[in-house]
């Protein structure tokens, strides 16, 4: 155990892009557990898209990240020292302690997890977030039938990954958006995907039309942009939109402009947003059914690490660039 | 009763902005029905936005008008000569005989109306599609609670009056977008909204957040492009879009470019387009409520008279500037 502390903290908010200067590394000394705190060694962080937003200062759903504050995120961590009955040292546990080696978090914001079921890491890749989001946005929003055709982009990553092999689960065909080659391969050979479109080959309508020769009945878009707006002129009548992210705006300073809305009227689609917090008295409901899943070797996935929290910042960096293959996570311990 | 019927045909396709060109205006022997068949003197033509949609060679949710062909729509008339059991001369009917003074129709595709219980043209307006139209994608799809905030585009229009007079009902707060004071008036002090923005002004989005101090949890967009753009941005959390008109765009070589998308993600908002068509099962249901509202006061409506056939087409012209203060119709008997 070192004797110190190693944080990442917001330093400076991105105009567009996001660059290394926007951080700054401190070294503090380790917090002590209060009543009901626990002390958490963090192994893994998950890096995420929406962690683009938060460095904004805009109020989304969430207030953004403060200057100067700790960057937001997910960790799996092993308990260290704890002053409540729920915990006890070595067990391992899934928390928001953000890009940090050590937290002191409430008992109560913690949640233990099975690393014997299934690696640490997972938890924060398809029986985490990513994994959950999946879940209630295909079924809950896509509501796929059998012999769908279900189309989600950044197939290759955290979410897409996982929303393509339930839409196989479903009985649908599923086909990926990703980019280049090597993500597409990965996403059909080893994800069984049916089909997978490299929008870097500059003619995505043409092959993604010839990828979903009868039509699209749900998009589940994690990129938007160009590929959203492409997606929307081959749906189907009353077709369904899952809307949960736009990593492709992320980074712009003028947001993309849309031009195939009238698509939504004509086919009579449903759009709509998600946030998966708007599930989460469901959480163990999607969990239970993944872990399942993943037991059974039907929920195949990809990580893709970076070492040591100096090098969080990039991890992020790549993520939003795309650069990252299957779920982005940063090896802390 | 003339010798001869007049009818308007689609002479050429516009290419963004219809004109009188478009048109063309020819006598034919009136035609005789068949067996099941009846022969209708049509009295009012309603005309609608969708028929500008129509007018293109683009198979929408319906094919196109052809070259050559009577110009479709809507039309109440009555039985001249009937060689179906189910009708007598002398009643009442809806058709879809399109413009044209006479027409002959399967028995089967027309519908009784009870003129002596409201006015026959109201049905072509709040008893007719517009008004079922507002039922349907009110309810159905705007899914308003007692206390939400409505926002309807087009609000003296046929549908728009109906859906903030139905929002009231449902114990809604009522926002009309209008196009002029004249309108705004209306919709405040005749339909009964609680407030009316006037687009035309030049600072919508200071007017309408000023009229929607709560935010908007339904709209129901007539309109499209600007407004819609601008009404995404103050929506509320998981609130709802109701796609049902574009006509911003109907005349647009180019579809407007919406840069509002990302609050759909945001604020986990609902989006669907609808055609009224998908409901035709259930139309009786919508029209007895409509019915018995009328009955009892509380559909106020307006109408914007075109007298004569030959004046359909600069009716239709009008309508899509929005010139029309209320239903838009052509007298024809």
């Amino acid at each position: 155990m070192t004797a110190n502390n190693r944080q990442v903290l917001l330093a400076s908010r991105p105009r567009d892009q996001v660059s290394e200067d926007n951080f700054r590394i401190v070294e503090t000394p380790i917090a002590q557990p209060g009543d009901g705190e626990v002390l958490v060694r963090n192994e893994w962080l998950s890096l995420d898209p929406y962690m683009r937003g938060r460095m904004n200062d805009v109020k989304s759903y969430v207030p953004p990240v403060q200057l100067g504050a700790v960057m937001v995120g997910q960790t799996v961590g092993e308990v260290v020292q704890s002053r409540d009955a729920a915990f006890r040292p070595g067990d391992k546990v899934l928390t928001s302690l953000g890009w940090q080696l050590y937290g002191v978090a409430k008992a109560r914001d913690l949640a233990r997890i099975d690393a014997t079921r299934a690696p640490a890491s997972t938890y924060l890749g398809p029986l985490g977030m990513p994994g959950i989001t999946a879940w209630f946005g295909l079924h809950e929003i896509g509501q796929p039938k059998p012999g769908d055709t279900v189309v989600v982009s950044a197939a290759s990553g955290a979410v897409g990954s996982v929303v393509g092999q339930l839409a196989k689960i479903s009985g649908c065909r599923a086909v990926g958006i990703a980019g280049g080659s090597a993500k597409c391969r990965y996403v059909v050979e080893d994800l069984g995907f049916d089909a997978c479109v490299d929008y870097k080959a500059g003619s995505l309508e043409h092959d993604l039309s010839e990828s979903c020769p009868d039509g699209i009945d749900v998009n589940f878009e994690n990129v938007g942009g160009e590929l959203l707006d492409t997606v929307l002129r081959l749906m189907n009548p009353h077709s369904r939109v899952v809307l949960c992210g736009l990593i492709a705006e992320y980074c712009a300073t003028e947001p993309y402009r849309y031009k195939s809305l009238r698509a939504i009227l004509v086919k009579r689609i449903k759009m709509q947003g998600m946030i998966v917090f708007d599930w989460k008295d469901r959480y163990g409901e999607a969990l239970q059914q993944l872990v399942a899943l993943f037991a059974a070797g039907k929920l195949k996935y990809r990580e893709s690490i970076v070492e040591g929290i100096d090098n969080a910042p990039r991890g992020l960096i790549g993520l939003l660039k795309g650069e990252n293959f299957g779920k982005q996570l940063v090896r802390l311990a």
